[in-house]
């Protein structure tokens, strides 16, 4: 993976190249059968498509079959699970997975435009209302159909930042109090700057196998024990209840049965934070906590680097970074680098089990992943 | 399918929705386990990515995964792939697979900025040459590498607009003769406007399903008997001889080698002609013809609907109309209804194996499919 910044001074390619080269190398494979990348800002922000043809050109793999998916801020979750379903398929066995987003050099509201493209422009988007708006509007009712406090949700954002400190790749290495959260700039009310995840570019890749094959280029490779994709309405308008993301309800019980696990089984956890609430949220729809309690997990020191459920052990969506269509290949990379023990300064004990959310739209796509340690 | 227009008024959803519909009812499932949306131009012309969710909510389908997939003018041909590696993984059946594009209500310079996303932003796009520029070039080089007169390939766009008059759901219903074609207006030399496919709106769909439960919902089932991709660098520049798509040569060859088949056994084809010359070139490099020699096929009426291999019988890109993300789909479509004695007017006798050609870019993405009858 790239580190994530917002001064990157790179280009698309330039990005998924260094992703995808470490991968590659890091895979030890002596060949590429396809090329899956996640994505989904590029045609508006660069008014570049193709990434399939432009990244395999790029990485001199010419020839191969390589396209992009897009599933807006959970784009890289797709590509993952479109190139589970390659492998799978028996059409190819050695596919490579990237996602790159380049989000630096645009105006706030070139941005900002952009991001409301993972909802419904015409009956949404024509509103004026921001997707950090929309968002807002979920903290909003969770605190209040809850009773949670801001401040007990800050906490995760402080626990993130604290996470980052370890990550060479993250966008922000700073520590933040509580304190801090609650005074930053207010963004949306009564979401505050460090509520939300930052604008960055960045690309991270892995290598796919049959786990057959896989072993043929290592002692230990990382199994992807479950993939799955589930949606909702698309609107938060059209939804009973904005504190419920019943696509990750979805997602994550289907992915639980494929891979034979249960919430309890995990041991490890990357959740798309891209607002602290989601975060939050999270916890509680992917089965750890009651609605309501999300935030507990955190200030018990559950999800903490020590605790019994690590969460975001690189920084998350909040201090990582969040190049969107690349979140969720990040995501994935984390924690197969977390069960391979190749987590460096992020590394936590002896995780088994890693599950990752990446999230698209107001919780209209979700991807969920289940690793397995095999060493 | 919608009927392909320059007036549709429609939007993404509308269109994309008329020809689910009409899929689904025709298929006769009683479900859909998911949906791959192929669409290259909806980021930068309506501002409006997350296709996946939106078109199944749109569909009322709202929970199933779904994502869109993009390989440029061949967005609808990677779409079919990825459906058909859905299949194929086991993770889903019953798999919904849409192309939609909306190209009208901008300027040309916008459409024109648009198509050219399909190369290489930054090293050819700021050179100011246009898409049809590019293909421009190859058509001057192959005329003069094959010395093939421009009035040869001329025939291609006669036929295919005669193909046309009987498909209720082209862009053109307008017969016209190679002096037509020559005296139309230089769009860039030496293309001119009927060389052209033109500007419209327009979504296909079709279902699939593992044969077995194809064969509980109808007697006669298509069967894809193989569905293939290949790149080839991305941009012209980089080709060692730009009169020959390699990417046609290789994915060509896998399809035929996955299906069993040989070029002499299809009998019925779909290709690429979004340039005369591109639909010429199409016939040599999938292996009906020697290079230079694809026009004869043409001109000897073997391409023609009574021929030995009927081509385009819907009128094919330039005349049944070619939006671009939808058009993959829309050839797949047209060959299984062929297949299926359902094609209308414009049904060929009892065809037994059809080829669909796909092309993103200039020739750097191509994706084959070959179908089969199986009634």
């Amino acid at each position: 993976m790239t580190p994530v910044s917002a001064r990157s001074g790179k280009t698309l390619p330039e990005l998924f190249l260094k992703a995808a080269i470490e991968a590659i190398e890091d895979a030890g494979v002596d060949r590429i059968d396809s090329i899956y990348v996640g994505n989904m800002m590029s045609g508006f922000l660069q008014h570049q498509e193709h990434l399939g043809a432009l990244m395999s050109t790029a990485l001199g793999k010419e020839g191969v079959p390589a396209y992009k998916v897009e599933g807006a801020c959970a784009s890289g979750g797709v590509a993952a699970n479109a190139g589970v379903k390659a492998v799978l398929s028996g059409l190819e066995d050695v596919v490579l997975v990237g996602g790159v987003e380049k989000m630096s050099g645009y105006t706030t509201p070139e941005v900002t435009a952009g991001l409301m493209m993972a909802e419904d422009r015409e009956r949404v988007g024509s509103t004026g209302i921001t997707f950090v708006g929309l968002n807002a509007l979920i903290a909003r009712q969770y605190m209040h159909k809850y009773g949670v406090p801001h401040e007990a949700i800050a906490q995760l954002p402080v626990l993130l930042h604290q996470n980052a400190l370890e990550n060479p790749n993250a966008e922000f290495h700073k520590q933040v109090s509580v304190e801090d959260v609650m005074k930053s700039p207010l963004v949306a009310d009564p979401l505050r700057l460090f509520d939300c995840s930052g604008i960055g570019d960045g690309a991270a890749a892995f290598v796919l196998a049959p786990l057959d094959q896989a072993r043929k280029f290592t002692d230990s490779p990382v199994k992807v024990a479950a993939s799955a994709v589930a949606t909702d309405v698309l609107s938060l308008y059209q939804r009973p209840d904005i504190t419920v993301f019943e696509a990750s309800r979805k997602a994550s019980a289907q992915a639980y049965m494929m891979a034979g696990v249960h919430p309890d089984d995990i041991d490890l956890l990357e959740v798309h934070d891209a607002f602290s609430v989601l975060g939050i949220m999270a916890l509680e729809d992917l089965g750890f906590a009651r609605k309501g309690a999300g935030a507990d997990l955190v200030n018990n020191g559950v999800c903490a680097k020590n605790g019994r459920l690590p969460t975001n052990t690189f920084g998350g969506l909040k201090a990582r970074g969040h190049p969107v269509g690349a979140t969720g290949v990040y995501q994935i990379a984390e924690l197969a680098m977390q069960l391979s023990n190749k987590a460096g300064k992020c590394q936590v004990d002896h995780p088994s089990v890693g599950l990752s959310q990446s999230v698209g739209g107001i919780g209209s796509t979700v991807a969920v992943h289940i690793l397995k340690r095999t060493g």
